[in-house]
């Protein structure tokens, strides 16, 4: 008999009952109650399990009751409506194969589980509900943005990793080589011979895609791309890891306002995909990560992004009656604090836009003051910045003097600044951190818990 | 107004005949006819452009019509239907911005460029017929990748790409760090100090997410990723790059047969998914790439795989009457000559099965006979192999075995090995390099061709 999953059974019931099922899958607990006993079994294939009742006179009952947690079975047997019970069927066991039983060693017994204990067992923590909960939800959310971008004529295309450009500056990236640390070729000045290397010449892992993205949006108007991207910064922080996966759309002949509106839309895409297909994770994580996520995911689809100029950010900032620890200023970057003021001040998001231009990159439109720059973040309720965004300069002049006026190096970005030669147009694109998206979906406040295996400085196990 | 998608309205051209509305893209060609001229225009949201028909009385007319192939255009007029016409409408301009006219300067003049030129052009090459073709059907492949496995309840991994353990040997992976080159640490023992690295000791970008996946799998029950890879090979064959994409699902409770079941129904999912949205390209390539190859695709559709032993397979191409380069032999990898003859002589995808355990990998399950490991290898028409998967080893004695049979260093990968001990069981997996597929869809037989921005042995370029 083939198996089914535990997701497909929980789904169709009604379909087996009264039939003879086998399902394959994790004991969560094991329980006797004399004549009988349960078993909690998931195989994954969902959020919620099965009940596997077994007769006492099973030939290994004895075995199987004090089966531990994480052991793996295959059990069959009839499904049986259970009205007036917390769940509406059962199986009634007719055999229970242990295939592998776990003993005292298994990391993960029943007791809760701290999350720094659980990080160092990033290989079983996907077994507990939270992480069951959490990384299914990642998925989700993965297949809305697929979804989403594709459903509006967006092409997927796959930036490359490895790079000899970057739009985020060399200094943030990781060197990758082919050589042996500790037998070096050097060149006669005495420098290491990088054209020994595989590429002939230092190459990078890449912090962003929206370069390559760029080229491609001017052949096909609507783009994203999705993919792992890396920084070096050396700093432990509940929002920072050295690698994690971005998406980066470019969209031709789209100014500012176009890009807010399809990042709002986007937005409401995903929340209300995860609200449709993850609300059993979402209750879960309601109750035991963060009180009010699903009211807060609710309202999100269904509010009016607010849209204003940093400046006057800046002056709501200035007139609230908070000592801050940082003052806001014109001029500068608005802090963690400020983003929580200024989410909670709206009661939503808020896109924050035109921002002075000496804080911004040298690729975002200049705006005609010559003092502010075409650039949108969108700030959150509860996760701040989500995702950052811009108008593209698309005047070659103008960029090769913010390059000038910037010292950014432009012998490995010819290409792209000849883009705005060869039928230049108005052009927008924004990036968002999705594990940041994840922590919003979910609740989880440390990135290392919205990352299947995460790496932070000193620490890149598994 | 708000512009229209050329994509959209090729779709509904209908909806909108007799109406005005907004296109802006590229230009492919303009030609002046004495009293009115045409444009060929495109925004590459489809395969297919538009005609714009300009009036000789247009104010900006003698520019227009001397546009070079890919100046941008902003054009509003009217749909009118034009019957007995090879494109069943045209717009009828009033108005033809011209955004940025390209000049002599431009890489792609109307003229065919060689794909080796095209290469040196990666920035503009996704402008052409071809590229804009591959890069699309690459998108729908990866768009039904997603669905196909999301559709199917699996869940969507993302499995570090930096990491410590590999399931393909440190020697293939390149080595990051963000250590100076010209001014590195060293220990008291004279070698580079990698504790002074981000992570404290070495670290690579990953050759595989296998290990992570199985980890997964033996949680979810069913799981895949997709994501970027790297090798260092440095060999230039037209089917080598040093990054590329690969999908590698893992499946608990599953043996041999049932992962070919799954490969099966995958493959016939994507081709089917290309074909019922990707004809105008196919037919496209399908004229100018690969003769045959919308034939092809729909033969695969409708075909039963295969499903031979390796030995089974060498017994057959002993008794072929052909001087291989390559004598084939019992205990021996088959060569692409092998490859070819096989998948003709079935005229179709061929599993081949079972094979020796001396060239295969540790993780690999060792069948009854000791002989032989149940992997499984997809060869398909015209590409060679497509797939390589197998059984998992989830004996922890047997695989610990392997491991010292093979001199595997198995210090990073005690986690991995552990799986084997806490609810192990018979699992399955199988990896897909994504390029691979994309040529076989295409009919572009080099690698460098169906990648954005290709990396291979010196040459790291955009």
């Amino acid at each position: 008999m083939r198996k089914i999953d535990v997701a497909e059974l929980n789904k169709k019931y009604t379909d087996y009952l009264g039939k003879e099922v086998t399902v394959a899958g994790w004991v969560k607990s094991a329980r006797d109650v004399k004549s009988f006993g349960f078993i909690d079994l998931n195989d994954g294939t969902g959020f919620k399990g099965v009940q596997v009742v077994c007769n006492a006179d099973m030939d290994n009952y004895a075995n199987v009751i004090k089966l531990n947690s994480g052991s793996s079975v295959v059990c069959t047997g009839n499904i049986v409506a259970t009205p007036n019970n917390k769940q509406p069927y059962e199986i009634q066991a007719k055999e229970v194969k242990i295939i592998c039983a776990t003993d005292d060693s298994y990391p993960l017994q029943k007791k809760a589980s701290s999350f720094e204990f659980l990080r160092e067992q990033a290989y079983l923590r996907p077994r507990t509900n939270t992480f069951n909960a959490v990384f299914r939800i990642r998925s989700l959310a993965a297949m809305a943005i697929h979804e989403y971008f594709q459903n509006n004529g967006y092409l997927y295309v796959h930036t490359p990793l490895i790079t000899t450009a970057d739009c985020e500056g060399s200094d943030q990236m990781f060197k990758i080589t082919t050589l042996n640390f500790n037998d070096l070729p050097y060149t006669q000045d005495g420098k290491v011979d990088l054209s020994k290397d595989l590429f002939g010449k230092q190459s990078f892992i890449t912090g962003s895609g929206q370069l390559h993205g760029e080229a491609f949006a001017l052949a096909f108007s609507k783009i994203y791309t999705f993919g792992p991207t890396f920084r070096t910064e050396n700093s432990n922080t509940k929002t920072h890891a050295n690698e994690f996966w971005m998406i980066e759309p470019e969209i031709a002949f789209c100014d500012l306002e176009g890009l807010m509106d399809i990042e709002e839309e986007m937005l409401k895409y995903i929340v209300r995909y995860v609200l449709d297909r993850g609300m059993n994770e979402l209750q879960f994580l309601d109750k035991f990560i963060q009180n009010g996520l699903v009211e807060k995911l609710e309202k999100v689809v269904n509010s009016k992004f607010v849209r204003i100029d940093h400046k006057d950010v800046i002056d709501i900032l200035k007139q609230a009656k908070v000592k801050w620890e940082f003052e806001p200023d014109y001029g500068e970057d608005i802090a963690k604090e400020h983003e929580k003021y200024i989410t909670e001040y709206f009661n939503g998001p808020v896109f924050i836009k035109n921002w002075p231009k000496d804080i911004k990159a040298y690729y975002m439109k200049l705006n005609e003051d010559g003092k502010t720059v075409a650039a949108v973040d969108l700030e959150v309720p509860g996760a701040g910045e989500l995702i950052g965004g811009s108008q593209r300069e698309e005047d070659y002049n103008k960029i090769v003097n913010r390059c000038k006026e910037m010292n950014v190096d432009t012998s490995t970005i010819d290409w792209y600044l000849n883009l705005r030669k060869f039928g230049s147009c108005v052009h927008s694109g924004f990036g968002m951190g999705f594990e940041r998206l994840v922590m919003y979906l979910t609740g989880i406040d440390n990135i290392r818990d919205a990352i299947p295996f995460p790496r932070t400085p000193k620490n890149c196990n598994y």
